[in-house]
């Protein structure tokens, strides 16, 4: 489907940590709509808590299957070190975009859709907007460039290009087995204190015997979960252990919160083991640091 | 007003207890504007309480006389048992659509705009959305009924005809009479702290000799109020009971919250009485249990 | 840029303190679209703490640069008094029309852009909505006037013309200097803990020997700021003091909040002064008083 208006994108998908107490947000969109009227900003989220670049990247790795197809502008940046670059991440030969700094925001979602056909530093300034101070990248390098895209400037015009091997990675924590313990990791609490852990269901089917029933230690304590297919099958304050809605594994409570209920959050450690056989010797979870991370 | 670009109705009026700091609802608006994207989605609320089917449905009568023609898309579901059926609602003849889970949370609204013309079971599965997962009915079932409805997929292709009187019915308390008393409750409590009862100004004026000032119980304690038209016209912490923007009668505050002034909240009792002859005989309302209701 | 469909004005810039948990900005929302399908509403903030109308009027004035040509409709309201007026404000000879009551709120933003052209109190009822109860002036006044302007109705329809000059102004605080020390005040915390004063950097150059290192004094304590261009120069905890992307000098403290480091917020005094000579005789900061300002 083409977009109207002549335009080459005709949405943008937001997301950012900037929150919308403060007036950050609305005023990236209206520089986004001073330059490109007809396009269509979908918020994602602004809710990612402070320079989380690994929670933005989490969640825009679990909905850019969802997105229409367009520009995406990833706003999550602690802005250590002044040699950063703000980059733009073409996928799919062209079919969509990703805007954001180059800090590993984009580098899951992007993994998600196959790769970096081609990517750009976003150095060419006469695509900036002036500033009264040091450059806010959001509303001047990078929602600029956004708005751009949308209209049709080709990439080339907007930076130089750059080998998309040299874009900082994303580093996404992988479960593991020790001994009979398969070692996850919680990747997000959402709402409703649901608990995604980093673990498909195969990957439990292989390593427990009877995975109907699972042993569930994180630095808490002991708990057992049971397969359910939905929430619903448990009891109030029942542990469960379902496919979640991105096929991934994820802990639930019967009426309640997980993550109260277990009193974890993400990325605590979580091991899961057969109920029947126990932990083994596998060194339980300790505490994480109570500190920012990214920072 | 016929919508533009061929649609059948332009507007999704979108309420949910997802909340805005995970990516459910630009999920959910993605996924709206994969399927149409001339639509315009107007968000009436996403901070109902998780599962808070009552109050997403008070949210939703109340706003729904305001609601541009079209779709309304309510998802807030505690979803317990796995039988509670997807519904799309038609009000109006064909005016407008609510799509929600048949749990009550349509009810109040439907009931709002002078009930239901026919209602159907969102259960053709080829109009939902294949998940990785379990489905997630907002993002796979209702959100893209919600679209289709807009580009004129009538509703007989959505899913099978039900009888509107096997909708569950939303269940409002009644305001009643005990003695001289007036037993009321607490519908709302707003991000102002004022307290909107379940009752309007002509009940208040059959009960009270004179309703000037009116005796108030609750299970903080007792207080007298001043019939207001304002809460300007009151000192502050002076309590007054004014005719709200709703037609129903609020608690408010001088200078402040009446929630916290008070002590009390959404579900909670309030008595009120003759400022002259007391609270009588009728026992006084009790603390609310703290626990999650709906769930 | 010509509007399309026939419109005066095609955006409407929307700036309150309504929150996002109440469906009182959905309602406002659906009130335009229903008038005027085919304006834009951009949000620039619902997060304004309740009544605040300093912070709504600085949010706005730091905002009104970056916004689209159109209408601004800023709803924060603290609603004493029952004869403030509902007003709009024509600025830059029709450019563009800022819409809101008469409490100051939009008088910082009206200065940025040169200051009013023409202002009118919108009394005319014919373009009110009728309420169940007594007048929520958001809803029913203020946003049926944005869309009625958008649709191309003149001012002089909507109300009566008034003096400019009679418009009550924002009284936003001044920098001074004692003996040698520079007295400021926090403006604002953003969702960084950045705090921005009401100080430029002429001013600190013109009033310190050497402005690499500042000396701050504020109710809590005594500190040191050095002199950056950005958070990333400073080690963790260490406190900096830099242009911000609006031109005011904020404080900012590295890898952390400059609010939680230095216990202060928006209202209260900063001194600035001469690292190597100390903060003299100037008498210290007092704390403020906890209580709710603008009621």
């Amino acid at each position: 489907m083409a977009p109207p208006d002549g335009l080459r994108f005709d949405t943008i998908s937001f997301l950012s940590d900037l929150g919308t107490t403060d007036e950050y947000v609305g005023v990236v969109r209206s520089v986004i709509r001073s330059i490109v009227p007809a396009v269509g900003v979908v918020d994602i989220t602004h809710g990612i808590a402070p320079y989380d670049t690994r929670a933005g990247g989490l969640a825009l790795a679990r909905s850019v299957q969802y997105l229409c197809p367009g520009v995406v502008l990833a706003l999550v940046d602690p802005g250590i070190g002044v040699d950063r670059r703000r980059i733009a991440v073409e996928v799919g030969d062209g079919a969509a975009v990703l805007v954001g700094p180059d800090n590993g925001v984009l580098a899951p979602a992007v993994a998600m859709v196959g790769g970096a056909t081609r990517a750009f530093s976003l150095d060419r300034t006469d695509f900036h907007l002036p500033s009264a101070g040091p450059v806010f990248d959001g509303r001047d390098v990078l929602a600029p460039a956004a708005a751009h895209l949308c209209v049709g400037v080709p990439l080339e015009e907007l930076g130089t290009e750059v080998d998309p091997a040299s874009l900082l990675p994303g580093v996404l924590p992988v479960a593991r087995m020790e001994d009979d313990v398969l070692v996850a990791e919680v990747l997000w609490a959402d709402r409703f204190g649901n608990l995604q852990l980093n673990i498909d269901p195969d990957d439990l089917a292989a390593h427990t015997a009877d995975d109907a029933v699972v042993g569930i230690r994180s630095r808490t304590g002991i708990r057992t979960a049971r397969r359910v297919t939905g929430a619903g099958e448990l009891g109030v304050g029942q542990v469960g252990l379902l496919v979640d809605g991105y096929g991934l594994l994820s802990l639930v409570v019967g009426r309640g919160s997980a993550g109260e209920e277990l009193g974890i959050g993400p990325s605590d450690e979580v091991q899961l083991f057969d109920a029947d056989t126990g932990p083994g010797s596998a060194p339980a979870p300790v505490p994480v640091q109570l500190t920012r991370r990214d920072r």
